[in-house]
């Protein structure tokens, strides 16, 4: 008997097996249950014991962890009306904890994920979690990560924890202190689709900018936003052209170059025109929210593209995009040439 | 400026650098301020990075992930007026993750940690979750963990999450599904002691059962549900002894047995009257809240004591007590040649 099927409190709508279990007896068979959802490649020995085992091959491995948590990373249902469902959050929690891996230059090995969930949570939401993170390790390239094992427990708002393990294959990790002047700031991946999408999605249903339904731009910026795309493949392509610094986007252009800045002790120096490459998707939502579209491009987080520098616009490998140029001087990012709080964009402190 | 400096809802008895900060670039100095609180091995890259790199001399690694939430898995105010303080989280959160490498046989390496918490939490509070985790590293013998890394972020209750990563020096891992009949069932650490300290931490204070303060023993029995004690020492010592199956008592003795029973195909039939080691530090609280100690002994949780099986009992280390036998039959735990439901005990549901 599970503690859960003596409590009246639990909506009516689920039945008993669809309960999120409370006791630890419920709690395994829950586990396995998602387990069977999840689609990984095998780890030297998997979920069953008090810990996975995961190959090393070169006698070192790099590791991550990442939260995310319902009302402050996602709403289980946006001001716009949209909900975000199981899978979204399962493929965000993937995508942003495989970015990291990527950002180190690393292919992602293992991932272990540790759920903390309400217990009115329908069980269909919790297996979405597992269907949409092992989705995300398919698609976006990581299809050799294992789901190596995890926890679930009861709390009262919806939180999901992954930490991911990645291998370099001999090479070294890429950091963020090794930018030089004369290096060229270079990115891949998509930039401020994921602004925008928080943007549109936090539109309240009922006011009048929404009244228009979202084209074809905006609902790809929503999707960007409820699942990122990081490029997982070039992690590993941008160590192989010898970058000399590197990070994943979660906090926007701005602000996480002012990270390679400070730990480079270099100017980092962006030419607002090379940002153009996205910018056609961010029209729409720019027009109906009436936001200049580069405010989301400078400053918008979560869409995980990659932020690198290389020693030569030849070391740059294809697909990534040109940005501006490193510069000796006091820690700080210019876009064209001026501190970017002299353009009149909003949210630029602590950048 | 921070977003929290801004809200006139943050309790006015903290200052606003004791503020948990909202933003990211708060969030980073608040990370910066807690990871020079941890004290721990360095890692092979330390935090600072997208992901940290560690070591892995044989070309393998362990890693298990476990979440402490507020009112699930600890209190921040207990019934009986006591408060855990965030030593006490930071502590118990270590000791939990450590155990389930310890159970494997392997020596931890590093720790990622990701916290959740409330805007109002105290800084006082959370740097304590750093020096409690560090302190236990120490004094319960992982003094070569890193701490590698860690998230820090904002939630409506306090929630942390560790994963947890160690080496086995090219042994082995020990897992569930090695018993064999005539093997030798031992456990090492305590039992019992923290399920006590559950039921005295949970009298209402204004109880008359409560009215007597606690004795040393009922103190001590406390201290190891707030700060529990896994003998980290014993995992690499129980494989150095060929330990046939290994896992650590999360759930209680009984719990935990049935899970090697079904893993390993046998009966695992314990003998009460070797479970008489923790007994009398049992007794005061068995008294107080007139309930049979050996109740706390076979389904306490969360002391994280090692439970494992050896080929003889010569195998047995010393510092280990043998409790019983295996044998051949159909999956199950047995006190005393009967089953745990017949002794009268609570509890049982889903041994």
């Amino acid at each position: 008997m599970t503690a859960a099927s003596s409590d009246s409190s639990v909506p009516s709508e689920y039945d008993d097996a669809a309960r999120f279990p409370l006791d630890s007896s419920g709690e395994e068979r829950l586990i396995g249950r998602l387990l069977s959802r999840y689609r990984s490649a095998p780890a030297l020995l998997g979920p069953g014991d008090d810990a996975a085992m995961i190959a090393a091959p070169d006698g070192r491995f790099v590791i991550s962890v990442d939260t995310l948590v319902e009302d402050q990373d996602f709403r289980v249902e946006w001001p716009s009306g949209v909900r975000t469902s199981g899978y979204d959050v399962g493929w965000k929690s993937a995508a942003q904890n495989l970015s990291d891996i990527n950002a180190m230059g690393a292919i992602a090995t293992a991932a272990v994920i540790s759920l903390s969930l309400p217990r009115d949570t329908p069980l269909e939401w919790v297996e979405g979690v597992a269907l949409g993170f092992s989705a995300a390790l398919e698609q976006l390239g990581a299809g050799r990560c294992s789901i190596a094992g995890g926890d679930v427990g009861r709390s009262g708002e919806i939180s999901i924890t992954a930490a991911v393990t990645g291998h370099l294959s001999g090479a070294e990790p890429r950091v963020r202190s090794g930018a030089r002047p004369h290096h060229v700031i270079a990115v891949c991946g998509h930039l401020g689709a994921a602004g925008a999408g928080l943007a549109l999605l936090d539109q309240p249903a009922a006011s009048g900018v929404s009244e228009r339904p979202w084209s074809s731009d905006e609902q790809r910026c929503v999707d960007l936003q409820l699942r990122p795309e990081p490029p997982l493949r070039e992690g590993p392509v941008a160590v192989a052209r010898r970058a000399s610094s590197m990070m994943d986007i979660s906090d926007g252009l701005l602000r996480d170059a002012g990270r390679i800045a400070r730990a480079s002790g270099v100017v980092m120096a962006i030419d607002s025109s090379a940002l153009t490459f996205d910018l056609d998707m961010l029209r729409d939502a720019g027009e109906r929210l009436e936001t200049n579209p580069l405010n989301w491009t400078l400053t918008g987080g979560e869409g995980h593209a990659l932020l690198a520098t290389y020693a030569s616009l030849e070391d740059v490998p294809s697909g990534w995009h040109a940005i501006g140029e490193v510069r000796a001087g006091q820690p700080q990012v210019l876009v064209d040439n001026q501190e970017p709080s002299a353009l009149g964009f909003d949210h630029f402190s602590g950048v």
